[in-house]
This record gives structure tokens, C-alpha cells and sequence, in this order.
């Protein structure tokens, strides 16, 4: 499926100050067909990718200004594969490769080491992983409310387990580290997202079932096919859309995703059934 | 310096489970001359790297034994370099590489997103970064008793910097999250250590200043000559010796290392030198 | 009921330092038939009442000793009410009387103000405050695991609800939070408790509803009618055993309680009836 | 010094709810010359006092309305002692009577039994109770920013330890932990006061020192002669200008403290010397 994604950002730089950005549209899997990335005053950028998960970021070393602007666009190719997932039996984590046992470490946002006996005690009946991770994310979607404002840049799953309000970040922070606790390994995920009323950054969240990476979203607010993938993470400490270092004052951020293909047939995931997708 | 460590770990295994190991010497820089890895009953075994850190891993699937006994030994030679610090103008965070600026990020035990006030308060004033992280190590170490069973595994540094009573694990969170909050990459790392007292695993910190990487560490209780690397990452969530997955007893853990060399000189961090070592 | 109560307390007295003992039986409602407190060696103590609750506090200065020697012993009819709880509508905060008021207020280890949403979305159907609370008891009973060591003085109500793991300070907490952020006032309730198993001190917690004090253990250990009552407040704060200034080290403690009477029918309370004990 | 004082609080309320409000001068010491209650609509009200401290609370059950006015204004001669502080040695924790003890434990916002080993470290060293509170004041003001929005209702001294930033409130709880950390019972002072700047409702706290009960300000924003007491507790939960239960929405609230004397030579603490105020 064909998107259009963009991104706008305006700061205000007041002293000599490091931006990372971290909004283009992810290479592996999904096709890149045009991109372009315009700042405005002209100023030297570098991209790079993070080490651990290959995400592209662009680092702006910038002088003070009035008005820094930022704009990405780019028409991307998603891809995704929508399946059923099949019963299966337990997982065994010894078997489980490299790049996918550091998902099941806590991180700054998904302290899951405080919750296994709440984790357990709440989903660990459930028959296997798929149908606990289901359960977990129909759980949040029941219980915590999507509160803009609510929350901040320190909020975690620890909070928002209690605090049951939050917004995409806080919903995803949460799955994520309830998978960890009841040992399924956990990702963090940004995109731009297709029909998310308003238009911004997306964020949800992976599981690693049965030898495959599939996409939850607790806050339901989006066809699940409609993401154009940014970046992963453990959390949103490796996936922020803009890392800043200096004295920097947000203006403004516009954020669209428009559909370029006709035939467009929404994905939502059911609780109660076993479809699901996987961006990996 | 050459090095013999060794590790000897027992277990009860109650229920089939997992364990990942983190105790083999790193293979980057230094110098494995020889190593082996007994376990008893016989068990297969996965060797692993960590995809970010190249940290090698083994993960053992196990099934119930009423002892299970790890044993790894190897011998080392270590590498570092000690060299004096020249003073330097401010870093630019847009021009690190895309495998350090992850190390600026807060993580599970290092919340520096919560620290940045304190740390500016406190050590800010100083004339460049290594006089900050050299200056907040010592006051850890004047400040932070050193009190074994005063924490445990959730203890994390905004812990520690109030409640100021920790082991060397705690030690080394605070100092890695006093670093980010002051906008110096830190990671985390463990190693055997010559001459601790008693004999354990042993963890401290590097600080990326001025290009590349410094060890501190804050407990000062050992010569920071003496360190046969183990593991590096972001904080201990990514560097414990064993996670453990299943129903699995503790029952004793036996530490060595030792010196193969006769030459040693014992290099200590002093707080008003600008010596320092580097291991990377 | 008539029960012989005692409380065996050593001490090692390391430097000059204060003791607050609470260890009286209260002197509201509950008849003292007998009672005396013995320390060893001689120590002058004088007798004190919390403002708040009047429990009955002791206050000594001590001089350093190898062994101090608290020894308390009473024999005491306790008080209490059983009876059916019917049904009744929603109380008008406004209407309850001034000492009240205090106990729907967060403390230190009760903070309801944290837990709204999550008490709300758990028990906010119940028809009436009775059938909540006997709800919320329910739920900590089945989730909570009794654990003891898993916790220590600075834990809270906000941890014990993530964590579920606690001894019955942990649980009476945890108790208190959800009332008081279900807007029922609650308070702390610590006594000697008889057919504890092993003999300690006890701690459960009283809710207000419909006008009186009613109480309620999560714990389900004790029979509610087998309590003596030491002292109230609004949590282990108010309540401590022994609030120690100055280098103390605890030796031993043991704690009984015993019937003097022959014919006790236990009361527990049941989570499906309305049947409930009142001490106040 | 006489004072004219007076609240307007607007609401929105949206369903039957009640309002407990703490915004009478209190009579202890003070005078109250006159002063009057008015509430539109017309509502019944009550008026109570908090057992422990003698609060003047007011309690409104209040019905649906789009505009509830509350207006109070009180003519008051404020009671207070300046005078200089001698040095003393140390208090006996066993000497202090029972209405004092209380403030010593921890609550809410003022986790004092997280803070030992900091207090110690930072303010143990210095001669005397006076010199200790004296310096933890100052400490506070010079080391947290104030920053209206920074915090919330929720945000406690553990919090603003490390964060350093708040409001009057934080700024108070701070304080009132580091003082009952080194042992010394302090206190939250809620009051109308003269040249706040913007006027508002003000807090700050009261430590107990040499048998009476000292008003310190760490905000240093104000006279500490110019205020009109309205309230204390442990903390801000003893205090709140208003507790609200129900479905209602924040309007506006203005304040004022106006002089109607004519020679008020403002009080400042400094922190070099031993003058000190009273108003207890």
C-alpha cells in the first residue's frame, strides 16, 4: 500500500544546540520510492543509523534562529503480512536469537521486573502467547483512558499501570513491558499513521510470537495496516522524533499521511479472533 | 596484564527453564589466550552476541536437576591505555557516531531524564567534561555508602541518589545517569577485578569524553588496571550475569581472578589528576 | 472476649537514643483488666497520647546497654459489634463529621490520589461502599501473594498494587488506598491478634461506611473477632510498633496473645455476605 | 499587624458533589476581627474542625450549578514573635510531647524516612537544630527552581529532591522532609500573605526547634511577618485549600492580602544569622 508522509517541525533555536531527529520512513521491509528531507535555514546535517535496530536518524548541529523549519515528506511502500496465528506451545527462550532476547530486558518506560506477579496473576492463564498478548492490549484498551496531557516525558508503565490514563506512548510503554514480564519478548514501534484523528506521530507496540514480530495497538485509534514504519525501540528513549540538546523552544509540528492507492481495506485487530499483522 | 578468571555458578533447577549467561571475557581489544566452559549434568548450549554490544552471550535450556553447575575459566590478557586528559573545548553532540548517542539515552536503571537540574546544579560549573564526571564520581564515592544487601534488582539511580546506600551495581547507575543528564554519553560494565575484596563480578562505568571511551568507578575499591572485561551496555538490564527464566534456585556463586603477571602497578583514579584509563 | 496479651521486646542500646513504643492496648471501648510494663535495666518512660487517635504512646530515654528489656503484659475485653450491613445509598461526604474527614486523605504509604482511575474501573460498579470495600478486600486477598521479607518499611500501596506481594502492613495499606480513592474514609488498625500463626503483631484495616468503623483484613488470617486493639491512624506512620531515634539494634521480639474465655466463635468475614465486625 | 484577606472561588458544578474548603484564618493566637462567608447559590454549609490540628474547615454539598461563587474575606491581627534563637544542644526525642511526635514521621509528600542518609550527609554536621534547618532552607532556595506548572498534586519532596523545580507547596514539602530526616519534627504552614507576588494562597513550614515551633520559607518570595495562618498539617493533604468530590470544574480563584496598618517592618530570614519568627 502507497503512502504520502509528512512531516513538519518548527523550532525556535536560542543557542548553539544538537538536534537528532528521528522521522524518516525505515528502509528494511518497506520501499522508500521518493523522499526528501529540506531545513530551513540551510544547515549541515548527517544521518546515521542506530546501532542496535538500524533506524535512521539525522543529527543537525544548528546555530540560533527565529524560525528553524524541517520538512520531510516522502512517498512510501508499507509492508506488512496479515495472518492467522495458530495455536502453538510454549515458547522456549533459550532458543530465542540475539537481536531478540535484548527485548525482554526492562528499559526506562517498561519496568517489567515490578510487574511478573501482576502480569501473571492478570494474563498468565491464558493459553498461549498470542492469546495473552491479546488479552493484555484488549485490557489497556478497556481500562486506560487516552488522556492527551495527561502524561509527560517521564511517565512509565510502572505509572501508567496505576494511573490508567495516558496517551499512544503511554498505551504502547505499557503492553510492552506487561509482554516482558510474562516473558515474550517486546518492542516499541513509531509511524506515521493513516486515518489517526488528529494526524501525528503513531506510536505502538511488537510481541515476538511464535518466531515473528507482530504489531498490537491498545489505543485502537487506527487500521493497523495504514502505519508507515519509522523507527523500534525497547521504549521511547531509543525512538523519540526529536532528541534535543541546547536551548530549544518548539513552535509547531504538522504530521500527515495520505493514502495513494485506491483500494485500501482496513485492518483492525479483534480480540476474540486470531488475525493478526506483522511489519517485520 | 594476563589474567586467569574464573567462574563457578550452582543452581537448583525446579521446573524446565532458561538461563542466559553473561560471564565469558569480551573479545574486542583484549586478548583471550585460552578459555573453557564446564557444565554439569551435561547440557547443550547456545553461544550468543548481543546484536548492539557484541556482548557474548550463552543460553542453556534446561531441564529440573537438583544441581546444576556452571563453571567458565579463562585466561586473559587484558588491554587498556592510561593517558592524561587534555582539556578540551565542548562536545558536539551532532557530530557523534550513530553507536554512541544511544548511550545519552535514560534506560531502565539510569532515569537521567529526571536528574538533569541536580547534575547541572552540582557539577555543571566545571570546566569540561572529564573534570564533570570526575568530580560527580567522587562525590558518589563521599556520599554513597557502600552496604551490601541495602538494595536490590529494582533498585535504580534515582534511588540511589537520595537514599545514597548501594553496592557497586548502584554505584555505577548513578554515575552513568549523573553523565546523560549532564549530556555525556555512559555505559555500563563488568568485568572480573583483581583484588576485590571479597572476590565477584564487579561493574563501574565509561564516559565517551573527548572521542572515546574512560572507565570510572565511583566504589573505588579496586585498581582500575585489573579489570578483565566481561560485558558492556546500557545499564545492568543488559549486563547481568544471569537472567533467568523458570522455577530456579540460587545456591552459590564462586568468583576468581587472578594475576599471571609479576610487573603490576596499580593504577587508581586520583579526583584532582587528569590521568585516566580507557579499556576500549 | 478476655485475652492475655504480651510483647516481648530486646533492644541493643549502641548509643543515647529514644524509643516511642506503641504496644498498649487502647483504652477506648475495650475493658483493661490488668496490665504492666517491666524494662530492664530500670529506664525512666513517660506515658503519652497521639493527638489524632489517642493511642496510647510510651517514651523512653535510653542510655546504651547490651540488653534493653521491654516487657508488656495485659489481660483485656475486647469490644466489638457483629452485625449485617444492609444496604444503603450513596453518603454524602459533606455530612461526615470533622475526625473523618482526615482518613479519605492520601498518606504516606496509603496514596489513594494515585490510584482514582484504578480503583474506579475496578470496583466503581458495586452497588454500595459495604459491597466495595468487601470487593477490593477480595481482590487483594486472591492477588496479593502473603510473602514475608518481600518487603520493608518504605513500601507503599502504590508498589504493593503493582508488585502484589507484601506481609499484612502491606496488605492493610494497599486496603486503605483503594477506600480512600473510592472516596471511603479508612484508616490503619494494629492489635494483638488471637490464633495468629506465628504470634506477631497484627495489622488490618477499618473502612467507614454507613456511620461506624467497620473491619476489614485482607489477609484472612485471624478470625476478626480474636483482635486486642493497640492503636489507629492512617497508616503504619501513625502506628509504628517502635519508632527508634539514635544507633538501636534489634534483638528479638515475641508477641502473644491468648484466650481467657471458653467459648469464642470465630467470625471471619465472608466476601458474599454482609455480615462485618465493628470495634469502634 | 492587621491584614485584610480575602478568597474568590468560582466553580463549574457539574453533578452532586461536596467541597471541603480550608480557607478560614484560624483562631489560634490570631484575631479575627470580622469576617464572613458568602456562597452563591445560596447553600447550606457546615463548619468543622480537624481533630488533630484544629483546622477550620467548611463543608459544602453542593447540587448542580454553572457558576458557585465562594467568597470569604476577614478582617485579622496577626500573632507573632520575632526574636533570636540561642544555641542549644540536642533535643531529647523522649522529652517531646505527644501533639509534637506526629511530625516527625513520614507522609504523603514528605517521604523523610527516604531521606536519612542525604539529610545526614548534606546538613548532619552542622552545630544545632537552628543551624540545620537554617542551612536546608537556604539550600532549597538556592538549588530548586521555582517554576509555576513544573509540578502537581502529586508531586512529592522525594520528587522535587531530585528534580529540583516547583512551586510554593514543593518548595515546603522539601523542607518539612529534610527536617523530620535529621530528626527534627517540622510541619506544613498554609496562609494569605502579604506581597506575595502574583497574590495567591501561600505554604511554607514549621520546624520544631528548642520547644517551639519556627516558620521557615524557602521560596524566600515573602515578609514571614506578613502572613495570615489559615491552616497546618503534615503536609499539603492536611491542608488543601479545597478537597473536592464529584464532577467539578476549576473557574477562577483570586486572592488577596491587603495591610491596613501603617508601620510593618517586613521580616526576612537570613541565613547568617539567628533571628527567627514565630507564630504558634
Amino acid at each position: 500500500m502507497k503512502f504520502k508522509v509528512n512531516a513538519d517541525l518548527k523550532y525556535k533555536i536560542n543557542s548553539e544546540s544538537s538536534i537528532i531527529l528521528s522521522i524518516h520512513a525505515l528502509k528494511t521491509e518497506q520501499k522508500i520510492i521518493s523522499e526528501q528531507l529540506l531545513i530551513s535555514p540551510e544547515t549541515d546535517f548527517k544521518e546515521l543509523l542506530s546501532t542496535a535496530e538500524a533506524n535512521r536518524l539525522v543529527s543537525l548541529a544548528l546555530k540560533p534562529t527565529e524560525n528553524l523549519s524541517i520538512s520531510y515528506e516522502a512517498t512510501v511502500e508499507n509492508a506488512f503480512i496479515i495472518k492467522e496465528i495458530e495455536a502453538f506451545s510454549d515458547v522456549n527462550i533459550a532458543k530465542l536469537p540475539g537481536d531478540v532476547l535484548t527485548y525482554l530486558n526492562p528499559s526506562r518506560y517498561c519496568q517489567s521486573d515490578k510487574l511478573y506477579r501482576l502480569a501473571n496473576n492478570m494474563f498468565g492463564y491464558k493459553k498461549d502467547d498470542f492469546e495473552k498478548v491479546q488479552a493484555l492490549t484488549y485490557w489497556i484498551y478497556l481500562n486506560v483512558e487516552y488522556l492527551s496531557g495527561s502524561t509527560n516525558s517521564e511517565t512509565s508503565a510502572y505509572d501508567t499501570v496505576t494511573e490508567q490514563a495516558g496517551v499512544c506512548r503511554d498505551f504502547a510503554h505499557l503492553g510492552i513491558a506487561l509482554c516482558r514480564a510474562l516473558t515474550i519478548p517486546a518492542r516499541y514501534f513509531t509511524g506515521y499513521a493513516y486515518q489517526l484523528v488528529p494526524q501525528d506521530f503513531h506510536a505502538c507496540f511488537e510481541a515476538y510470537i511464535n518466531g515473528q514480530w507482530l504489531l498490537f495497538d491498545a489505543t485502537r485509534l487506527i487500521p493497523l495496516n495504514g502505519m508507515v514504519k519509522i523507527a523500534i525501540g525497547r521504549d521511547a528513549a531509543d525512538a523519540a522524533v526529536a532528541n534535543i540538546f541546547g536551548d530549544v523552544s518548539f513552535i509547531s509540528s504538522v504530521v500527515t499521511c495520505g493514502l495513494l492507492d485506491n483500494d485500501f481495506e482496513p485492518f483492525y485487530q479483534h480480540h476474540e479472533n486470531r488475525m493478526a499483522i506483522s511489519y517485520s
